[in-house]
């Protein structure tokens, strides 16, 4: 696919108008540029300015809602469960972990478990905020069922991410992933390439291992069966009941914690009820934060330092790539594909934005 | 390896036994006895009494103390900090999980981080004295460096296992799982029936894909380089990234929060210091319980009776599997093997215990 480099800033200021236009104050329009941009500047192209268009639906579909504050139904001082009312999942989910930042700074700890949402972005935007308040975040949501449990046919868990923040330096420790072992986005590229899908990552209509990615992305947008396997690959030999179990505590403190429609309901009819959970620790509640977080940084710099495997020059801590990405995008640009530049510009003319002005007229 | 059948209030009363004879009180004998034979009843034989040699090696040598009481260093209403001092890990174990219950029926979260304990058993005892209490149960452990993170070929984390557990109807969730992609002693069964290794379980010297499970033993045991994968193999096309990742949030939550020592230093000139972490959640903090866990319950029950891959009669939830072990075992006795039952009589032989009379002479 070819791409074009787009400046950040003007992607930037084109996104808030575009999130003004819906109805959004300035204010909140900023908060979701800022999620979705994250993504593209981390270098996760899934959850970035390609979902625009899917964001574009929603609104004309009613699917979320513009003008509704998200509503807290309980609450104790280290907790709360809130009522999203189909809001912007990134508005929610900022809001939600704020509300976890503030509680954790007054009592140690902040658990919010939100339902009624819609998707929310990447969900390392939102722990990275704790890790910005210097606390340890935690963040978890649950999607649209793709993952089949381990000896099933039938997706009945979503990717359900599980997102860990914690202050390191020189960088912080920022650990985002999908519970199975591949999101469908991966599945949708190989069919692209008209390449076999290594076995491991999909199943068939009858549950059985499936190289085809053609066959397993059909069987997935109609139902037929089949989807996407848990961390660990699809029988007893690499632990695949393990991703499934880690799966399955991401929608036990998201959708069962908030109240909200479990993976498997959470599209019925074209509708969304997006659950998530959002804690912030302060790690101070384990003593001196100086020593802990030193302690934490020397243990990463350890790993980074330990010996590598033969052809390879360097380990990771889990961020550093994303950062480095960030660093990089922010000075040289987003690279945006073909389609989704088109896209781009079909948003802009149909709201009356002026995106030429923004993105330019040519790809 | 030949097994026998051995009658479960028997093995439990000699285990006491054996254990009131290191110098600890009944109650202690009791608890340690309860989680090392959990592990048996469960199907989990590599956590059971095969390693008592361990300890009772560990109790000649002065690496375990069992005159000391673990010490509360750093405390706040929600959480503490515990120096075990060498105890007993089950002991050291068994006592921070209650008090993490304790603090969790007060104020709704217990969190205890505990440093310089021993190996403790299997997590999942812990979680489940959670929901025994009603409580959702979260544990980890950091152990002596075996999993290698990716791109790397030196050991750097434990193989840091991650239970947690939610009461539920009729059984709670019970999920307990190393975060490597097999155990250390998976590797051993398969050197013991010298079958090549499956790949993406461990490299070796190199850091390079290993099937001999020899060479890897090996290689652990001298220290020479490579080691077991984590939880999605070697490489980037099945996410072994998420597997380190995930190794490497228990590590947090374990040894940087308690300020003991790391996977990598954990065990240094024979000396054990390992570190665990309990947390004890009241999910009363998010709504009604009754509805929370019924809500569970029926999730829990959609996966169970969703579609079966071709071949597959049944779809398992985590714990499952053990608590029928565990019903199963304690009726109909304890498989041991017979190097095992051999180095029973060798223990009781050499404390002055009447283990015939528990156990009897022949295999």
């Amino acid at each position: 696919m070819a791409y074009k480099i787009l400046n950040y800033p003007r992607v930037r200021d084109y996104c808030n108008d575009i999130f003004q236009n819906y109805g959004f104050s300035e204010e909140e329009s900023r908060t979701i540029t800022n999620v979705l941009l994250m993504a593209d500047l981390y270098g996760i192209e899934s959850h970035g300015i390609q979902r625009l268009i899917r964001y574009h639906n929603a609104m004309k579909d009613g699917e979320v809602s513009v003008d509704v504050r998200p509503a807290i139904t309980f609450e104790t001082p280290i907790s709360a469960v809130v009522n999203a009312k189909k809001a912007m999942g990134q508005l929610a989910g900022h809001d939600a972990m704020m509300l976890a930042i503030d509680k954790a700074k007054k009592t140690g700890i902040g658990m919010v478990a939100v339902s009624h949402s819609n998707h929310y972005g990447i969900a390392g935007y939102y722990t990275k905020l704790a890790a910005d308040n210097d606390l340890i975040g935690i963040c978890m949501t649950n999607t649209e069922a793709i993952m089949v449990p381990t000896f099933g046919r039938q997706a009945m868990l979503g990717t359900n991410p599980i997102s860990v923040s914690m202050p390191a330096d020189p960088t912080p420790f920022l650990f985002d992933a999908a519970t199975t072992v591949v999101p469908r986005g991966k599945v949708e590229v190989y069919n692209k390439k008209e390449q076999a899908l290594p076995t491991g990552w999909a199943l068939d209509e009858k549950g059985l291992d499936c190289n085809n990615p053609g066959l397993v992305l059909n069987n997935i947008i109609n139902k037929l069966g089949g989807g996407i396997l848990p961390l660990g690959g699809s029988n007893e030999t690499t632990s695949g009941y393990k991703g499934y179990g880690f799966g399955l505590i991401c929608e036990l403190f998201t959708s069962i914690m908030a109240g909200g429609a479990t993976s498997n309901h959470a599209v019925e009819n074209g509708h969304n009820e997006i659950s998530h959970c959002f804690w912030a620790i302060d790690y101070g509640i384990f003593g001196n934060k100086e020593a802990i977080k030193k302690n934490f940084s020397v243990f990463l710099d350890e790993l980074r330092n330990s010996k590598k495997a033969e052809g390879q020059e360097r380990i990771y801590i889990h961020g550093e790539k994303e950062l480095e990405s960030y660093e990089r995008k922010t000075k040289e640009g987003i690279p945006v594909n073909e389609k989704t530049f088109q896209e781009m510009q079909e948003i802009g003319r149909s709201l009356g934005v002026d995106y030429a002005g923004y993105i330019g007229e040519d790809f």
